[in-house]
């Protein structure tokens, strides 16, 4: 049995039974973070665009799944995907598995709820399709590994496997077909990172797309149709033609269902509103600044400590000129200096501090040029197993602070509390206008006690 | 202006009044002849899994696009789209552009006759709509060039901009919207060779998803959704992520609108049934054997003198041993040996010749072992400006003869009639078993006078 095919195997065995309680537990608790996340980015215009599309395509109003932010907009399972999907990941606030570099939720989330929807599944069969589709997208995320995600965005190719996992979940497919599916994902993962250039919306379309093709995936196994066996080891697969280096092949069945090694354990909450990449040097910022009582105009430069794959990342916005200037929101929380100017400033990074506003505020601009970024090679050694960072403070008056931070705030051992999960989300709701927020409240309650609800219908909220 | 924004302005800019009439009449030509695969391939799994998934998330009949072979079943553009391309890519007669090695009629026709059917375009803006499709397409994939077609099934990744540009053009898209629709197309670009190995359905997955992706790209465009502008060419784009080589990146504008250089004057037909890496070689076997009036049971050997990548797509079929035991259709189109065989018993290669008895047929399985490739330099210096090939063929009695093929049946230069493209469709429409033939024929005469016609409806027939 290829390793593929041991995957797709445990994903179609997998039932509730066999889940550890902490997994059930924490998958409650990733879910309510991705709904506050989902509803958080309906405006948009990437979702107001994908919208459009699925009430073109699909059978707008007269779908099972809904559309999160939209009450009228019930549709089929894949658009309904889609939808969610884009709006999930837009107010960078979804979580992230560190070692695979993908953020599952925005991909598995929607695509599980769409189709737990469609079909009438109950708590229980939903949360063991998040957990089969969070193994599946994070560990196909480390098959993958670095050399893959300095070309693709890896949300997207890893992430397909985890909307297929959890849609074959819902549909009951059986190891075959479940095989099936992982192979058609996997011939249709894509995702280009040239969007960082101009701040134009594929990351959007990536989560979207990626939702969508899992449940086209399992849909079209389920009616016949034959995906390749060995589509991520095979001699034309993607390991192939999209692994530059050589993929970690052991990951996609090392300690499978091992208590332990369940993917969601080890997921990341974001706390701040920016590129993942950016959490550590924040974190230590704000830990300097907190002990030594500075404020933004006491500090003269910073020089973020960071692994090399950050740098790739942040400074993708242009050269060094062109990175001052920041037009978007978007793109500013892809700017260490920028988002460490709001850490300074406003002693948090949340989403009601990136606005247009914002970018014109000249403190933050000022504050902006102060940061730099260098690699350190003890850091770069131990990414992507942590995302560690270490921040040096060159005060004014000349005195250089320095912190390390090994575990950044939402990592594994330092996970939000259930206070802090509902605190995010109502923060998010604020900043999304929601207008009933007792019905965004109920959601709350619903998904604390998940394992009970018989349907997972009227989660969407205006 | 970057090369792809110069494309995407051309596209966009296109007027029916702009093309000349060689460039019209060959649209029709072409369409006819796509017309009669997608009809062709109705009864395959794939199309029947894909349809199924269609009906399940779309309109299923509610719709103003039409599935070809399912007049019952009218649906919106993208669904419409994503059957008739998997449909038209079943039974391995549609067109390929050589040069770039698209098959573009698969991906380009299935989008622009679904929007057109859906926004009631006419006759003349559907043909423009297909040479734009065409156009970009065509020049996508001499961009991407071969290092890229080793790893990518290239109709598929270069195929989605054809979608995109015929899209663009129904939807009267402006430049801008143009080059954001290309951006999505890109992004979402993928199509992986791994389906060869073991015969599964990914290659119509392929050719449905890229016009599922093209449309996709052009609607959310219109709706808003930008696109990245420099897809192609961007240090983060598709050259950078999925070309190993250099790109060609003159390609893109070289000669656009100059009209000697639409690329649907330099597409191929497919006269046989079979991979086109087999055509070179399959016209040098008959014309030996038709020369020297040998039979099959007189050739001793076969040694088929090709390029590089004739050997690297027909020996995907697995290792030496592997490759006598075909178990598919589908297979035995893509094993050199076969088709010479089929060749050599009936003096064709029709659509009607591949069945599954013909895998058990003791002639076919005797002659394949007698057949065997080479690369040749020349060959091999001139691909893919020329598909080109030498074939040798050594008898019973020791005589050996040698057969030149610079230009296969259907290719530029020896291009079908009109008669022909009739007969080919009418052998096909046997081989699908259409039972209305006077309403298929009926598509001819319309075809013929397209540009003429007020709308594209009612082109379904059973």
């Amino acid at each position: 049995m290829s390793r593929t095919q041991q995957l797709a195997t445990w994903v179609s065995a997998l039932r509730y039974n066999d889940l550890p309680r902490p997994v059930v537990e924490k998958t409650k608790d990733f879910f309510l973070d991705w709904y506050a996340c989902a509803v958080g980015g309906r405006r948009h215009p990437a979702v107001v665009a994908m919208s459009a599309f699925a009430r073109d395509m699909g059978p707008a109003g007269s779908g099972k799944s809904e559309v999160l932010h939209d009450p009228a907009h019930k549709t089929s399972s894949a658009f309904a995907a889609l939808v969610n999907g884009a709006a999930s990941h837009v107010i960078e606030l979804d979580d992230l598995h560190n070692s695979s570099v993908v953020h599952p939720a925005t991909i598995v989330f929607p695509a599980a709820l769409a189709v737990a929807q469609e079909v009438g599944a109950d708590g229980k069969a939903f949360i063991t399709a998040c957990v089969a589709g969070y193994e599946a997208s994070c560990r196909v995320g480390e098959f993958l590994g670095p050399s893959h995600y300095k070309k693709f965005h890896m949300t997207a190719t890893a992430g397909v496997f985890g909307a297929a996992a959890a849609a074959a979940q819902l549909l009951r497919l059986d190891d075959r077909q479940t095989l099936s599916a992982f192979g058609t994902a996997g011939t249709q993962a894509a995702g280009l990172w040239q969007f960082l250039i101009d701040a134009t919306h594929a990351k959007q379309v990536h989560t979207a797309k990626a939702g969508f093709e899992g449940i086209f995936a399992a849909y079209t196994a389920r009616a016949g149709l034959l995906g390749t066996a060995d589509v991520l080891e095979g001699v034309s697969g993607m390991a192939a033609a999209m692994v530059p280096g050589a993929p970690n092949a052991e990951a996609l069945t090392r300690n499978l269902g091992a208590p332990a090694s369940y993917a969601i354990l080890h997921s990341s909450y974001k706390w701040h509103a920016s590129c993942r990449h950016t959490h550590g040097s924040a974190d230590g910022l704000l830990q300097i600044m907190q002990d030594h009582g500075l404020k933004a105009d006491d500090i003269k430069s910073v020089v973020c400590y960071v692994y090399r794959a950050a740098i790739d990342v942040l400074g993708r916005t242009g050269d060094d000129e062109k990175e001052e200037n920041l037009t978007t929101v978007h793109q500013s929380k892809f700017n260490m200096g920028f988002v460490l100017a709001v850490i300074a400033k406003y002693g948090r990074a949340s989403v009601l501090d990136f606005t247009d506003e914002a970018l014109q505020d000249p403190d933050l601009l000022d504050f902006q040029k102060r940061v730099r970024m260098e690699v350190d090679d003890k850091i770069e050694a131990d990414f992507p197993a942590k995302w560690q960072a270490r921040v040096e403070v060159t005060t004014t008056s000349g005195v250089t602070f320095s912190q390390f931070v090994e575990v950044a705030k939402g990592d594994p051992g330092r996970h939000l509390t259930r206070q802090e999960i509902e605190d995010k989300a109502r923060c998010i709701a604020e900043y999304a206008c929601i207008t009933d927020l007792r019905a965004f409240e109920e959601t709350f309650r619903r998904v604390w006690r998940l394992e009970n609800e018989t349907d997972l219908g009227g989660l969407a909220c205006v």
